[in-house]
């Protein structure tokens, strides 16, 4: 077992789970503030040259976890780790946002998607791409292929 | 706090720490298996679909953590959450996989920087790019930018 402690909480303009937008095409454009404890202030160093990071964090909210479930964006079952679904065997949460901004311990960024008040894990630098022809979707591009037929009708 | 479990292992050609490539240009073609325990089976449900996935684990040959550290890849220290330093506040890595097949609960990949026997936390479906030119990658694009005027020499 490992015991993880919050390095800093996330502040949101989502309060609660239906303020985020889910589902298909679903865009993450909210801005909002990674809050560090003061005492995890050094760890900050050069941050800011960075334009993305990856923010580990924890589903603070969500009990349990489901095996198998039914995500937001389609109609049909997946595993639990072939989804972002809360319902986790370890309910770890991971977002890459935009750095717009860093004062002091409080960086600035776009692209949140958790609740207000989530507690942070880790950050780490976002370094790498997947080239886009070498990218597969799985499920979530078969769900989006059924789902503009539908819009087509 | 919380408490996380570990949901299977890493087999990796690497079995020590000096295995693993380190430093700039360090290239992660390394393949090994994600072998997740038989209780989770069910948890891998249309993985096979994602040719990349993002693999949560714990650094569980580390220990303590170092806000400020100079990285392999640098001759000057950076903050812990602007490096993959193993010794961080929670002792979470994070790593970006090809998926090459699925056996049942074992997973091929490629891409393998962890240790064998390394404890995995988590796998999501890795789904997004930032694209190219929004990227920005801070002191290591400064540091590989001096490394190769040293090598122009």
């Amino acid at each position: 077992m490992f015991s993880m402690k919050p390095i800093g909480y996330v502040r949101s303009p989502h309060k609660q789970t239906q303020d985020v937008p889910k589902g298909l095409g679903a865009k993450h454009e909210a801005e909002g503030i990674l809050e560090i404890l003061p005492e995890f202030a050094l760890g900050l160093t050069d941050i800011e040259g960075f334009s993305h990071l990856f923010v580990i964090w924890a589903f603070d909210r969500s009990e349990g976890f489901q095996l198998l479930g039914t995500p937001p964006s389609d109609n049909r079952p997946h595993g639990v780790f072939a989804t972002r679904s809360p319902r986790r065997p370890n309910p770890i949460g991971l977002t890459v946002v935009q750095l717009l901004h860093r004062n002091d311990t409080r960086l600035g960024v776009r692209g949140i998607d958790m609740l207000d008040g989530t507690p942070i894990l880790d950050i780490k630098p976002y370094l790498s791409n997947v080239p886009p022809e070498q990218l597969r979707r799985g499920w979530l591009a078969e769900a989006e292929a059924r789902s503009s037929q539908v819009d087509a009708t």
